[in-house]
């Protein structure tokens, strides 16, 4: 039993290793109608403009935070007991769930019995919550029937990240969007975020056994999201370093996670996530139904895989990814294919109904999935086990066909009241993206999309973050709602953490890059107040407005190491000569120390000031 | 002196480093219709097909290679003696040009006469050749006097990637491009390429001082190409670390490199760079001319310029950025934007005009330029100066006054015959994206536009790279015909050898990305061949056959890396119950096995059939 100290030190350890606020920012929490609705962002604090460009203050700028009460200095972690449940009164509030005596799955109890596992078990499982029979406890449920959730005032003020204060300070300026009919708002209100999920455009993935997560909202009329996937595998990786992964991912912008773990442990490994997590979790929950038939498709069944739906429910887990779409007459068209069946579900769910020569039982079970579904509020995510593996196989009839059906699908689970988005894309040139948008949205009445990249060429092995965040940015650009990730060891390895980092930053460039480009409102603020800090050679600023700041600060120090530089008024590339931010400067300079407006000063065309000028204007390096 | 023999032990201990064939490849030449024109391939061997996949044989694939001899493991490499002269006999022979008995700069002798440098001077400059008084010795001209040139017969063969054996190796498969505009041919012909040089719709830099230059072209109608920027500053690199930075350069990939040094020894590290390359080199004149007036923009005269080109122009570079179009009535645009003006050149410029209230000289001086273009076949890069450093500023009435001006100068420079490309972009969001494409090819009549990124957003300093990708392969399929690269230090510091390395990765995706997109014939070819490759389970042949071989071999052998795990046919993201891979070859497989067409096996439906396939697909994993 000497594992059971093993994994609670490495806890412990972690514990300490994960808190850690992120420099030059504050965490603030902004507060709704009540005092228990308190949404986090991360304030970053700006230094002052130097005279010599003004002088004035700049205001400080709060952003979306994903990272939870890890970056939080007064936040106390213990991951052996998990984060708070910040929603639980929330959810008890309503009034149409229990707490369950014990776990309803025959999995979880037999895992729970099992002292062997004592080693690895979370020591601290909340009691499992359940709809009360016939209840129907979706976030959709409630948005069709009128009922502003606090979930969804909450997601109000987290999209707004404080727009009035951006507006304020000036950094509101921003070029039009091309929406694509996208239906963007000036500014987000409650009633909005009501009405998109009401009407299905928008999912709120927040299980009620994961009251721990802090509310967030896939649409394609919010923020354009990111998901970072982790897991182990049999191969390699263990629970510890998964968790890690997940705190990493979050720190690192991720929105939503999934554990694709299926190596042994599964479940175990999921608990930890989930009491850990104060973002969203996705599963694919075929990948360990699979584990307990030992790998062979064909003896997968629907009780057990009703059982593994149950069991996940009951941890938490936010979204299923159900490969259902995946029918018996899609298979023979993936034969000829470059590279066939690339999706690890819908290889699963091909196999199973070629050894059976049946339909899918996915399909066939549908409203039964429905039913659990929206007994917890789990969101579908319909999986897109057809999805092209290569630019060859990229918009072919066996992918285009399960988008067909994931939109038939779709209907059904509306008529369930249980949030749902479609899963897609994969391997695709940049002349064949917006088709797979514009289908799915004709097919999908709306329902948010959500993207693997699209990788848009397959030569760049260790280097696909890249060829798939071009993809990313473009289909995010045309209306996916959230993206997941692709790291630099996509087709050859299993990410470590920092793949994650280089995955997700990545992704956060896609997907802002994405709202900059819908004209999502207040999307440009960060971008004009990094520039005017680059302007005005503030580099602590500079590196504090990055998404990545340690970097940031890490590559300018390379050239140029001492403190002194960071105050420095040239950069390392130029050095003082050639400083054209110096040279601009000088134009500004001219007009002001003439009174008149920059035109007019060189309208005027007078050779006299442009001699008094040159006289000042010798030395154009301006000590600070 | 004891530095003289410090940079030729850096030379000789740097000539054994750069010279690495790149693994699993071999160097091939395509010779052309005369012995002397030899045109190198990288060919890439494959391995067969393993039995269980069919066991056929898979053809070598020859690609584009930039990477010069020190890839070529025949060649010997002398850093210090330079590359062989391979145009020279071609320049030779045309009978247009005079050898000239010394440098015909001021500075140019100069330096040469000064013993102090000759620590650091290149040892074997050869003899610098003009073209006889009143001859025109351009690409262009030659072209629009219905010449094929060598160097044009050279491209062709380059171009097409011996396109008729990638047609046998039934690698060809593409989807149809988008081409918007772009006249894309199924084979590139001599006669297209001298037909798209005289119209001004491509050029091929190749100054008749750079007879070691392996003729490229640069064209929206020709494979897109990528530059990578190098060069030294007064804070930091020296001549050997440039050298070493260009050799990795063109190993990674790059189609032109720009030698952007601004330190001491502009003159001396230039000649090393340019005695050691075979891609064509770059610089931008002003950084040297304004060293020549130490540093005081005000000073710089037209002739200090004037001998600063012809210095230049002798030692063999083969394009020159000039900032012509940065006119005097821009200036006062860019005093309100957000960050001014970014460009260097434009900025010494902007501030001359400034100090002299006089228009740009090198507007007004334009056709002199001209004069010194033809007399060594420099192509001009007409230089961006305005372009935007921060999204607010993308697109405004500077930048676009600015690319009218360009236009305007392109046609003076097509009435000399001056090979003419145009610069852009720099910082825009998406969705302005495709307006300067379509301005850029109407203001300049299809000019070649070669572009900085564009950087989709602001806010990722030490994630440049990624940033600009996006927007470079999105404007590199609108028209694009050369990228410059960026690197992950963009803003922050001097790329380092890694730092290119990561750079040039970028925008070969971005290229390879547009090229797809376009359509470009059989740019698809590799792609098909990677995904044939990693269906099958080659994983030597994944890596060989990617962009960054080392890289994907060494994240691979991360996670699994034993030399066995190379034929595994499984991956280590999944390990073996999972792959995806494996259950489509069982789709594949079953209908094969039973002597039928895989869609006639399933849409018969008999249930008989799935019954066997369950016998005999209980172990799906086949030992290799």
């Amino acid at each position: 039993m000497n594992a059971v100290p093993h994994l609670l030190q490495q806890a412990e350890q972690l514990s300490a290793d994960v808190t850690r606020p992120i420099p030059g920012s504050r965490k603030i929490h902004v507060e709704g109608s009540r005092p228990d609705l308190r949404v986090p962002m991360r304030e970053i604090a700006l230094a002052r403009t130097p005279t010599m460009f003004g002088g004035e203050e700049n205001a400080a700028l709060a952003v979306y935070d994903c990272s939870g009460p890890y970056t939080d200095p007064e936040a106390t972690i213990h991951l052996a007991r998990g984060l708070p449940p910040l929603r639980a009164q929330w959810i008890g509030e309503r009034g149409d769930t229990q707490l369950l005596d014990g776990l309803s799955s025959a999995f979880g109890r037999q895992r729970e019995d099992d002292p062997r596992l004592d080693a690895v078990r979370f020591g601290h499982r909340p009691q499992p919550r359940r709809a009360l029979a016939g209840a129907n406890v979706s976030q959709m449920h409630y948005a069709k029937n009128g009922i502003v959730t606090p979930e969804m005032e909450f997601i109000a003020i987290r999209e707004n990240q404080r727009i009035e204060a951006i507006r304020e300070a000036h950094l509101l300026r921003q070029h039009a969007g091309e929406t694509f009919g996208a239906n963007i708002q000036k500014v987000i209100t409650p009633e909005f975020v009501r009405d998109e999920v009401a009407r299905g455009r928008a999912i709120i993935p927040n299980n009620i056994n994961h009251p721990e997560s802090e509310p967030m909202i896939i649409g394609r009329n919010f923020l354009t999201k990111v998901n970072a996937n982790i897991g182990n595998s049999a191969v390699s990786s263990g629970i510890a370093e998964e968790v890690e992964k997940l705190v990493w991912a979050i720190r690192w912008g991720a929105d939503t996670v999934m554990d694709l773990s299926t190596g042994k442990h599964i479940h175990e490994t999921r608990e930890w996530i989930l009491r850990n997590s104060p973002v969203p979790i996705g599963t694919v929950p075929i990948y360990q139904a699979l584990e307990k038939v030992d790998g062979r498709a064909e003896e997968l069944t629907w009780e057990i895989y009703r059982d593994t739906l149950i069991e996940q429910a009951e941890q938490g887990v936010d979204y299923f990814t159900i490969h259902a779409g995946v029918l018996l007459r899609y298979v023979p068209l993936t034969a000829r294919r470059v590279t066939g069946i690339v999706s690890r579900g819908g290889s699963i769910l091909a196999k199973w109904c070629l050894a059976h020569h049946k339909e899918n039982f996915l399909y066939t079970h549908f409203e039964e999935i429905c039913e659990i579904m929206k007994a917890y509020d789990v969101a579908f995510s319909l999986g897109d086990g057809l999805r092209p593996g290569s630019i060859a196989d990229a918009n072919d009839a066996a992918q285009f066909g399960e988008l067909e059906t994931l939109g038939e699908l779709t209907k059904i689970a509306w008529k369930h009241d249980v949030q749902t988005m479609i899963e897609g894309p994969g391997h695709v040139p940049m002349q064949l993206i917006k088709e797979n948008m514009d289908k799915q949205l004709r097919e999908c009445g709306e329902a948010p999309f959500y993207t693997l990249g699209p990788l848009t060429t397959d030569i760049a092995p260790g280097y696909d973050h890249i060829t798939s965040a071009i993809g990313a940015a473009m289909i995010g650009w045309f209306g996916t709602a959230m993206l997941c990730y692709v790291t630099p060891k996509e087709h050859l390895g299993l990410p470590n953490k920092q793949d994650v980092r280089e995955g997700l930053m990545a992704y956060k460039i896609a997907a802002h890059a994405a709202d900059l480009a819908k004209g999502h409102p207040g999307a440009q603020a960060r971008d004009n107040a990094m520039s005017k800090a680059r302007f005005e050679f503030r580099w602590e600023d500079q590196f504090n407005l990055g998404l990545d700041p340690e970097r940031a600060r890490e590559y300018h120090d390379e050239t140029l190491p001492k403190d002194a530089h960071k105050t420095a008024h040239f950069c390392s590339m130029c050095g003082p000569h050639f400083c054209s931010m110096k040279i601009t400067q000088d134009v500004r300079d001219y007009a002001a120390e003439h009174g008149m407006s920059e035109e007019a000063a060189l309208s005027e065309g007078m050779a006299e000031k442009s001699k008094e000028f040159l006289e000042q204007g010798a030395q154009v390096y301006h000590k600070a």
